[in-house]
């Protein structure tokens, strides 16, 4: 730190994203990506816009927005596009919360919320979840604050339904509810007709995960036009061009590919389901996820334990060093390769039969 | 705006980039874009990087720092890169000023700079150019308060000396200087080697003008390391993954192919000159500009004027509505076909010859 750096900032503890490993191959089931390469239409048009670079790009988004309004059934102007959904979540907490309204959130959660709140110095509140990890929705109600909830949660897994969102919505006339649907495609039911009926209400989302799009960074946030129009604000008075030309044209490429991410989907809710269950044999508890990842702990190995043995044996999950779920590990769903991996791997960490007969062949997908 | 938006940003007035036509064809000199393609190496490295979108891109920019640590002679660890030039820039007026670190710059120059200073409520203090749009370093010396200036300055394209800035920035120890270098290859002398010996000064620069990258949106910043690691805090916490995995590919292209950047620089310096000349013989005013543009006006035409009427004929330039230079208007330097389009529709508007004799025939460039 430099004696320049304004006293604001002096106590920040930035976000610590998970491990991107360079040089050694792992499997790599610790930052919830996609096993599957993004759509072919995707890569074609990113590559086209590659060879056009010298121009700025469209500072309004203007197709992208239009192809996501037509996606979600919104208008073009209840959607705003942003570099990956952390810069739309950013410019939320910037746009919605201050001292006189101040944000609550899960005590289990993303934990850029805690970053965002600490960033702009906003007053916050962590609401614990249930023992089980569940959130009660009764625990929002009329809560006085803007609300930030991720659907399903991350890194429990477990979804609230539309119905539970919409009472929160409804019961905080107030104030913003923000919700976080990255991982709404892997089983849930999006928000995103709500913000049509409710003025409090925005919804984010990200190409990062169902939509294979990690590395071209592209999230979104939709709701209503007003809402959309103040973080518009924000993002003009920080960065216009917040969104390269490749990434756009990827955008547009993958969301007319909308089959290609269905049924990608598909296949991550079957891998899912059959790793769950072959970790249950091994005697993992779960919670029942909803995303593209399992949150699950063991009896006879600790979370950080299992996750560093795991490493040693060429796999990547994800530890979090936080007191209510040291024991667990958020372990992403990949190929049916990749959960094969995990099986014997597990196995072989904790001494038991592999607990599947069906394992694929080596080096197939998925 | 919504009843939602908080209070501290109700006032904000967003900077407004020139305009991205769509749909019509026009000579676009209004963005300073480059008109050559970008590096072949750059195209071809991002195209693959978009085969591989489906993983997060390295969040700490590994390679890309390192290339761009090589070719200013810094260490990678004085490097930061950032989504184009405007997102460091946010980040050193977050960085560096506060309450008691006051920020000035001149009264013309980038528009944005004053933008990032009300988007965070800092207490700013705008120091006139000359009557000729000169800076006058001694304006400068010992300021007590964060410095923020682009040079070449924009948009009158009018240069410091490295010996200038040096002088600026020995005499403002307690406060950081960042010096915006945008334009500096089109003729100026950069201040990047200053880095190491004054651990007050943050250069910044961007890919969007000699390389030929404004699409791709990469900037960077180079700085004393406790500098740049200030930065690094504001955007881990902000947005860790803030570069796309393709602008990264086509940012280490472009930098394993300078001498394309640099010659593409001749092209335009000499391009330059033959506008500038030009236009003077049409009855120009114009500052002596070392930047990829040319500031210029007419005793016989508005500058609102001029521009609209250029508008007419398919040709956009930037003019800015501000009361000491709303006689002017900021002229991206294009391909020589570019530069004769705008003197023929220029000597059309005022009624004078066309003061050239060696037209390049119609469509070619450069």
């Amino acid at each position: 730190m430099s004696r320049f750096f304004s006293e604001k900032f002096r106590g920040l503890v930035p976000y610590t994203p998970g491990e991107q490993p360079r040089g050694r191959a792992f499997v790599k089931l610790n930052t919830n990506e996609s096993p599957f390469p993004p759509s072919e239409k995707a890569m074609a048009a990113a590559a086209e816009a590659a060879g056009r670079l010298e121009l700025y790009p469209d500072p309004a988004c203007t197709s992208l927005r239009a192809a996501l309004a037509e996606t979600y059934g919104v208008t073009p102007d209840a959607v705003i596009c942003t570099n990956g959904s952390d810069e739309v979540l950013n410019f939320a907490f910037m746009a919605f919360c201050d001292e006189r309204h101040p944000v609550v959130f899960p005590d289990i959660t993303y934990g850029f919320y805690e970053v965002f709140a600490a960033l702009h110095r906003l007053p916050f509140r962590k609401i614990p979840l249930a023992e089980d990890f569940s959130i009660d929705p009764a625990d929002y109600f009329g809560a006085g604050a803007t609300i930030v909830l991720a659907n399903p949660n991350a890194p429990t897994g477990l979804l609230l339904s539309a119905a539970a969102i919409e009472e929160i919505v409804a019961s905080n006339p107030g104030h913003v509810v923000v919700i976080d649907e990255a991982y709404i495609d892997f089983g849930g039911e999006s928000v995103v007709p709500l913000t049509k009926k409710y003025k409090n209400l925005l919804v984010t989302g990200t190409f990062s995960k169902s939509r294979s799009m990690a590395g071209a960074r592209l999230g979104f946030g939709i709701g209503d036009p007003a809402l959309i129009a103040d973080l518009d604000i924000l993002r003009c008075s920080t960065n216009p061009y917040n969104l390269n030309a490749m990434t756009m044209a990827a955008g547009l490429g993958v969301l007319a590919d909308e089959d290609y991410t269905r049924r990608n989907c598909r296949r991550i809710i079957e891998n899912r389901a059959y790793t769950a269950e072959a970790m249950k044999k091994l005697g993992f508890v779960l919670t029942d996820s909803a995303a593209n990842f399992l949150f699950a702990s063991h009896p006879a190995a600790g979370g950080g334990e299992l996750c560093a043995a795991l490493r040693e044996k060429g796999i990547l999950v994800r530890h979090f060093d936080s007191p209510r779920i040291a024991a667990y590990n958020r372990i992403t769903i990949g190929s049916r390769g990749d959960c094969d991996a995990l099986l014997c791997a597990l196995a072989a960490i904790l001494g038991r039969p592999v607990p599947t007969d069906n394992l694929s062949p080596k080096g197939t997908t998925p």
